[in-house]
């Protein structure tokens, strides 16, 4: 019998940075120079740190705070309590109501998703604290992984060379891509650089037929290559329809074509294209009804919405149960998730589908050593945790920028960003075509 | 950072037992006096041995032993591959086919079914033997409790007082329930010892009106204690809804009132009496159908059927996104799985129904010390993981019972066992009445 260990929470640091990101772009806008993301540390008294991450907007800062103050005490092996506590934190903090604010790119947002989302952060640092305590890899602590490796896709952008001038921002060697030709040579040059064999590219930003034209052209370059387009939602269902016809064959699926679950499965049983989704069922209580009306054949899980790598688990179990394909939603994310998401990732029976990852895109990390793709593929790491290690410098500097923003970038809002560029920019009203 | 445990499997041990039963009734016949149990044991290279059980019939072990000698050199951390090597063995082995064996009480018989079963013990072998090596108990392998107890009902059967004359049996102390006074007297001694707060009585054994009348002097008996009755499928649609509209206000739940997801969806939309199900939903793939014509309300969980505590809670998962509730099934078995099904039931979310078990009724473990019931629950242990520990000695003694006995009992059949007291018996063509 070994020694106990005292993996009692001990102390919860909380640290939002601002994270560069580069001006691309989507049915709402474009991306901030720099964007909120919150950084949780969880320490217990076997003197083990556990990290994890998730969205950084304040209305996550204003629940995670009272929250973690809460956790101190506990033990990290309890992580389906945290949910229960965290309810509990966010009625009597009565920061969060279940007010229902529809659009923008995580899909509608409620109470819930966002108790979630953060509830997500700490469920990763808790598996990452517990996993170096006892030596494990936390997706030892998932049931053990099933494949070495896990393959991500290619996420390809309309994108802008650089930030609009004058606004302070970092440069990328990415340059700009706003026609077929442009996101081709983006999807080149992601090849060349990881090796992914397949291409997602976020639509939703040109008019539609700007967009077949650059999947036409995808497909062209890299034939066999699997291909998805991505509109968040932006256009109607009779513009969905024509989008599958026009491209339907080469796709391995259109995602969120049209926003909401009805409109999806209109689309669903008017195309034969599959339907992928991290859109319509981002919780467990809209799975029901899209499941029942066959309103997406692929869901694309989000540890953040799904509340943690648990979760996840469920979910796929669920998809598979229903005969429902599952795959991994990304949003800008650093070393962290990109760790959670492939440790989950390696445990889920039938993943068929290459995983999204934004974290390409993303230059700068907390960590001390980045994650690498090759051949497109992130190796699972049989390290303690998560297997990654936090830089405490690199963490300070990206927090120092985040307590020096006079509050503009501490609330993504990537309509904002772009009346930088467009002052008369609104969000567009949905269906945007 | 600890020292790295060695926790691949260095031996796996199988041992087939015989244990007591007393002449329980249901509508295929009686119990033996005597059913078949396997015990696996898996010894890793720190010196960790963990344990589970399972069904013991011959078509069990002959898959679990060549099971068995692939598992070494694996780690107990890899559960979520045990159904892969089990798929290749079973393959391997050429010992299972497909073929569909309709009928009996453990639901539709097929060959994957078989597999989880046999899978499940060792999933609990493996979590019983990483606990311990960790220091943590079973249900911080599985995220950790959030309760700290689990309630169980008490299990009334139609019982003669004891097997026939000449039968080799052990003797029981709980005498003969054959009408409504018996089942009440049973009913209450189960109380009196166990403190059980609610009553499942299983049917199918006499004609329904008998059952209604057994159902409403127990109502009598314990005004406001939930109560359910189960005669496993025995009845035809016309029946069920009769006997919904009889004592449908007075039942928790009806299970199984008649075989088949079809007969049970047009039951329940006959009726409002809540349905639940060991019969028609035993595995992921028969969800679907059940779920999407709303044929059950509360599906009872075998975590052996469904192949172990991990599945388990993603089929809790699966009941919970669709409003379907969930509780736990129970055959005969011994305290090993008493422990596991403790371990996951306290970590289901919404577990609002007690949970069945037969154990009351095996006076025989092959533990050191029974788990034991107060207030009708088990408490959650926080030992290592199950919190249990085998008696070597009264392993091999029930194992020897196995070994003399000449193959009558390796292989349950009630239906046999009834043709001692009645030789003419063959289990009833369904539905009965």
């Amino acid at each position: 019998m070994p020694t106990a260990r005292d993996l009692t929470i001990t102390e919860v640091r909380l640290t939002p940075i601002l994270v560069a990101d580069p001006p691309l772009l989507n049915t709402q806008g474009v991306h901030q120079p720099y964007t909120p993301r919150l950084i949780v540390e969880i320490v217990t008294a076997d003197g083990t740190t556990g990290v994890g991450e998730t969205y950084g907007d304040t209305k996550y800062l204003e629940l995670a705070r009272p929250f973690a103050e809460q956790l101190k005490g506990r033990k990290v092996t309890d992580v389906n309590g945290l949910f229960a506590l965290l309810d509990e934190v966010a009625v009597a903090a009565a920061r969060v109501d279940n007010a229902v604010d529809v659009g923008g790119l995580r899909g509608v947002q409620t109470a819930d998703k966002l108790r979630l989302s953060i509830a997500s952060a700490f469920e990763v640092a808790c598996l990452d604290a517990l996993g170096k305590s006892l030596g494990l890899p936390v997706h030892a602590l998932l049931g053990g992984k099933i494949r070495d490796t896990v393959e991500y896709s290619a996420y390809l952008f309309y994108k802008w060379a650089d930030h609009p001038e004058g606004v302070p921002a970092e440069k990328d060697d990415w340059g700009a891509a706003l026609d077929p030709a442009g996101v081709v040579a983006q999807a080149r040059a992601f090849k060349e650089r990881y090796g992914f064999g397949s291409f997602k590219l976020k639509g939703g930003v040109f008019p539609p037929e700007e967009e077949i034209a650059a999947v036409r052209a995808l497909a062209e370059a890299f034939p066999g290559h699997p291909l998805r387009l991505d509109p968040n939602g932006a256009w109607s269902v009779e513009t969905s329809v024509e989008v599958a016809e026009a491209v339907g064959g080469i796709l391995e699926y259109l995602e969120d074509p049209a926003l909401g679950t009805p409109a999806m499965a209109e689309v669903a049983a008017r195309t034969g294209v599959p339907l992928a989704t991290n859109m319509c069922v981002t919780t467990f209580a809209e799975i029901k009804e899209a499941f029942t009306t066959n309103a997406v054949q692929v869901v694309l899980s989000d540890h953040h919405y799904w509340g943690g790598l648990r979760n996840t688990l469920h979910l796929a179990a669920v998809c598979r149960t229903f005969g429902v394909g599952i795959s991994m939603h990304s949003n800008t994310h650093l070393g962290i998730s990109l760790a959670a998401m492939t440790h989950v990732a390696s445990t889920v029976p039938g993943l068929h589908h290459a995983c999204d990852s934004h974290y390409p895109w993303q230059s700068e990390d907390v960590l001390t050593e980045r994650l690498t793709f090759e051949d497109g593929a992130v190796r699972v790491s049989d390290a303690p945790g998560l297997g990654v290690t936090l830089d405490h410098d690199r963490l300070a500097a990206l927090h120092r920028r985040w307590l020096e923003d006079d509050g503009a970038l501490r609330d993504r809002d990537d309509a904002a960003a772009m009346r930088i560029a467009a002052p008369d920019w609104l969000p567009p009203a949905v269906p945007r075509w």
